[in-house]
């Protein structure tokens, strides 16, 4: 039985016919590799921002449902270029859509999650010899309503597509070359990692490192699938892979470092310290959808027996945060609601500084010989998070770059074929 | 129970933001009429064009299911941002593609027709109160494939919800004011006609009317749908209602003159004069899916005993014809295959030439005043139409228009409500 190989090319990889004929060469070429292959396609470079200008136009709020009705043509012209381009140079190809290639979500708009792939007919025609070429970034719910995965959606596809079809490897094609110590615009002498655990990946992707989404991450993590990050138009570089953890060599605390610029901070002010305060806040936040990042109580001010509560926040969800907690505010008996959106969240992560301690205080006395304020902390694992004033940001990163020696990471620029897995 | 009113606008009417608003206020306005709407919209203006121009940069020959599912993306954008439009105002609305919609059609792609549409998740939003959007030109096959109608498909699609839903009426609302006694790009006098019979517009539409397609009338006439052709941009217009012949009151012999500049002719020149040869040729026309037109078989030749068969096609069938054609040559036993498409076809039509006498003698004897020579002669029990020279149709349609006096035709100018059916 041949291999299946899950490829998957984000919008800039397709953004006009020229490049599209450039994903069609890397596709048959996976093919004439002797192996099966399932293409995963976002929409053309700026169609999504072009459909939802048109949408804003007709609407200040639009219903989400309408919103995935409309964001989930993008792709539905893509995966029919693609295939055509396939199909141009003599090789079998199909394009489903996410109701035909059968990706289950839940009945959620905008951010839905994948629930279950029907492989049956994705099989049948792989069986057949064709190339198939499925809709990144949608879904479709038992009844039939089309929804989107949200940002980063089409990686997610792409990796629950290689989990169900069992695929030996989902390659996630960009246009950047792979993963690096942070990102190369902050930080010019950053370096290409060869490979990263999924772990250090993920504190990344949620640390605001961009090239892949945390829920790719996650599903790929979760099923052990094999992913890649590589040029589209770099086509000879293997890029990074992603594994697991048990399969890495560790030689350095620190792998990478990154900065998300698009939180907000949230406190509410003098909370009652009384029980389920916190419990009432967030599971109101999770019924609106909201996702929170670092949560912070501090301990109950003696006089007032009151607390603070502090957390983050996607900037994109501030409106619907600040009515929420409007909402909330008479049963909780708390005070002022603080939103600050001038922050950024600073992180440093890696598998490797697990066993090793004093790792969380150089960064601290890093960014105090900067004269840079620390307003929010929190930890994991293999991941250290500092919200600090966003003008800091840049700084930070590179200096905690420069501080880690991630510069010169001797892994970084190596060529050619992985080690065997 | 309320009366459903079928709406259907076409790619010029949802051309931009703007004109999609204003589609929308057409649609508001008949939901305050205290009906139930359900409206059929094209792809915006270019968008088609656009959609097309990309498939041929990458493929000379794309197929037919790839440019299905290209396509009908056109569709998937006008209905989200025509639902938002209407949602922006206060109005619950849904969108539907037509494998929500549950229009099913055969499994041929580019062309495919409608075999049922199940309305009860219609019906059920429609009990609801929603407005419902449904895209048009598109279909869905049993297995889930995607189909589109061909050439004014989303005139068909309407036409089709509104037999499926016993609708009271469907308005086909486009950029022209009604049904006109002849083109009056060509004809500046041509005048609007209040209404006309199905079996008129078909021919008239057959003939190259151009603003219905022959299929959405044929629709409608099985089905008895009230068929309105209005403007929308001059909505206080009533525009040109087609109904039953049965139902209307005929005072002239012709009702309209058309020309159709988009046909080729075909002679398959000295076909033996054997039973069953005009079946073999157009049954693998009709295999290869090609619609042929005017048929005109010759007496045979006494001395060769072999005769001509002529018939007109689509010019954009040409291609595909010749290689039928010539793949049949030796079974045929035939000679030469002529194809000419500096053709055009002119018609007049009317339900009123069934009991009156001297039409045709009066068409023929204006196109030899004219000097017009005449290639080809088709009747029907209300059309007469002559293929004559490209260069020659337009005079033709000035002459007959005048001719047949229908530039002063009473019920031009009409406005105000019709009379009761």
């Amino acid at each position: 039985m041949r291999r299946i190989i899950v490829q998957k090319f984000g919008g800039t990889s397709v953004a006009d016919t020229e490049k599209i004929k450039n994903v069609a060469k890397i596709v048959i070429k996976e093919k004439n590799n002797g192996n099966n292959v399932v293409v995963v396609v976002s929409a053309m470079g700026h169609t999504t921002d072009h459909l939802v200008k048109m949408a804003k136009e007709l609407s200040k709020t639009p219903s989400g449902r309408e919103m995935d009705m409309l964001l989930s043509t993008g792709e539905g012209i893509s995966i029919a270029l693609l295939t055509m381009a396939i199909q141009a140079q003599g090789y079998d190809a199909v394009s489903f859509n996410a109701t035909q290639a059968g990706i289950y979500t839940e009945n959620v708009h905008t951010k839905a999650r994948i629930l279950k792939i029907n492989t049956e007919k994705l099989q049948h025609n792989l069986n057949e010899g064709k190339i198939i070429v499925v809709a990144g970034f949608q879904g479709v719910t038992e009844d039939g309503e089309i929804t989107t995965l949200g940002r980063g959606g089409s990686d997610t596809s792409a990796v629950a597509l290689a989990a169900a079809l069992n695929a030996e490897r989902c390659d996630i094609y960009t246009d950047v070359e792979g993963v690096y110590t942070t990102d190369p615009r902050v930080v010019p002498k950053a370096s290409k990692l060869k490979e990263i655990s999924y772990e250090e990946m993920l504190e990344l992707a949620h640390a605001g490192a961009g090239v892949l989404h945390p829920r790719s991450v996650e599903t790929a993590k979760l099923n052990n699938v094999a992913l890649r990050v590589r040029s589209s138009f770099k086509t000879d570089d293997m890029g990074t892979l992603i594994l697991g953890v048990d399969k890495m060599e560790i030689d350095k605390p620190v792998t990478g470092v990154a900065a998300d610029l698009t939180q907000a901070r949230i406190v509410v002010c003098d909370v009652p310290d009384v029980p389920g305060q916190a419990a009432k806040i967030f599971s109101k936040l999770a019924q609106e959808n909201i996702s929170v990042d670092m949560i912070i109580q501090s301990y109950a001010r003696k006089v007032s027996n009151t607390n603070d509560i502090a957390f983050t926040i996607d900037s994109a969800d501030i409106d619907k945060t600040e009515e929420t907690l409007n909402k909330l505010k008479e049963t909780l008996h708390c005070g002022e609601i603080q939103i600050n959106s001038d922050i950024a969240k600073v992180s440093i992560v890696g598998a490797g500084m697990i066993d090793r301690p004093g790792i969380a205080s150089a960064m601290f006395e890093t960014l105090a010989r900067l004269g840079v304020n620390i307003k929010m902390i929190s930890t994991s694992e293999i991941k250290i998070s500092c919200l600090v004033d966003k003008t800091d940001a840049n700084k930070a990163v590179q200096a905690l770059h420069d501080e880690f020696e991630l510069a010169s990471d001797v892994i970084a620029d190596v060529k050619g074929d992985l080690p065997p897995q």
